[in-house]
């Protein structure tokens, strides 16, 4: 039985109670936003591109003592499969827009995990004619399918290509394509098949200044004309360090940890320190090709090994 | 004079030179992307949404030792006007989409480097509309501006208000405005006006579950109320500490390190240890207003303090 006093109690209970409308019911998005990201280099606009990531998975890493990686995964904190970032590079430098590398193409059956760096340069504003310089690492799919169409012509009609002299002919040269073990000659495939198409405009190069502000260095091992690149504008410097590093936790704390498809380990080794005391020594901006998108940050040393800070977002430009 | 062998050489010269296409000239974009980011968190998806960043100056932080704070700055290589996010999230649960936080709205003229919560949260797709619940991690104006219109009125017609209640009573007590300090009463001002357009549907609460998996802590020091949350869904928890942290590199090496805002310093260093100490000990993933955007991240202890380490890009959903 409801009496007065009950009444005028519910009644305020209502007036105070507050005024829930039906919910709106925003639908959830169901993907990440665009794996683009930009900074300020100088006069230079660098804008990551994501191409995806790929499970490198921490047996992919070895170091002479066998149990140092299974450690230094555990201490970080990483997940065992270790999901890799597949990173390439756009530098526009106002007169001219430069791509490097080309990350691995919606056509190469490399997984669903990758393949949208054409979508992600579209997303950025940027379309594929409008690159008038493709500059490649290495000829490695992840970096080079990219380059292709699913009809295999090139995706970038204006662009000529730029790449070290070493690594054009490694992997153009018949008598190191018939002595390669079974497992490695489609990758002589895919590199000759996504480089034919610029055949004509490609520009073999030795370490140099390959266009203004951009230098590239050769730092063979991960294959034998991997390049990395500097870039210079006004008082900055940024490194792109390519496939020198495949995971920077593991392998600044020990750049001595070989990653499984480095081609000469030791080699690669070798060019993994001397990146990396580079970027300590000289201060640099630091990114590649497998850094945590969106990638860039400071190298410094500690120890033995070095450490990687990763850069706070860049609000303006 | 040419001669048939210098014609062929030329003519070969020629043939191999690369096809240098006119410059496509890729205009320069001149800002950087939306500032937006997903995570899931179970069956949540949780939306980062920089409203900006201040610049709030090593001198706004302090520490017992006078040195310290300049120590910690130049050993980690920061810009000494610390540029710092302001961040607000949105988490959708397919039933109802909550905004912690507002940001500091395009019109409180709090700066052109902020204000722009609004625009990035339709750049994710979600009308303010679309907002059922906003939760209110305390009452400044960089949380609540973004509360408003230009016409002073409310930018979420259909959403109720939470706000500890500590927290409401304070910022609407005329005995505490009326001993306020005069450049404290502004801040007054600014509460009150951003929370009177929703007046009929605020709801004051006390510690607890505010919303299904929404679970509201009092994190007092910062401001009487001030309050962070902790998500849980499925497996997964987040825990988003609002102003308990203004930056993430001094104040985890020393958690004791003041902020010039904080209402009750020695208050808000113990909530900021317990806080951090929550993350760690719960391994939470954790974010904050003040975190650097996309600001989420795993904390650790590290001796006597803390170390916060960014998470990777979330590739997927």
């Amino acid at each position: 039985m409801i009496d007065r006093r009950h009444f005028l109690a519910a009644a305020a209970a209502t007036a105070l109670a507050p005024v829930l409308p039906a919910a709106a019911r925003a639908p959830l998005s169901g993907s990440q936003v665009p794996g683009i990201y930009r900074r300020k280099l100088g006069d230079l606009e660098i804008t990551a591109i994501l191409d995806g990531y790929v499970p490198l998975g921490a047996k992919s890493f070895s170091s002479t003592d066998p149990a140092t990686v299974g450690q230094l995964v555990a201490g970080a904190g990483l997940d065992e499969s270790l999901p890799t970032s597949v990173n390439a590079f756009v530098v526009n430098s106002k007169d001219r827009t430069y791509l490097i590398d080309s990350g691995s193409g919606a056509w190469s059956g490399m997984g669903d995990t990758m393949g949208r760096a054409e979508a992600n340069l579209r997303a950025a504003g940027i379309e594929p004619a409008q690159i008038d310089t493709i500059i490649l690492t290495h000829a490695h799919p992840d970096h080079h399918e990219g380059l292709l169409t699913a009809e295999k012509t090139a995706r970038f009609p204006n662009a000529e290509l730029v790449i070290h002299e070493t690594e054009h002919a490694f992997w153009h040269d018949d008598g190191i394509l018939s002595q390669a073990p079974a497992e490695a000659k489609p990758f002589f495939a895919s590199a000759r098949g996504a480089l034919a198409p610029y055949a004509a405009r490609t520009r073999k190069v030795k370490a140099g200044e390959v266009a203004p502000g951009l230098m590239l260095e050769h730092a063979p091992g991960h294959t034998p004309g991997h390049s990395i690149l500097r870039l210079s504008s006004g008082s900055q410097q940024l490194l792109l360090v390519g496939d020198s590093i495949h995971n920077i936790v593991l392998q600044t704390a020990q750049p001595e940890i070989a990653f499984v498809f480095d081609a000469d380990a030791k080699q690669a080794a070798a060019s993994r320190r001397r990146v990396l005391d580079m970027a300590a020594a000289d201060k640099l901006v630091f990114s590649g090709a497998h850094i945590p998108f969106p990638g860039f940050g400071r190298v410094s040393k500690d120890g033995n090994g070095y450490r990687f800070a990763t850069a706070d977002w860049s609000y303006t430009l």
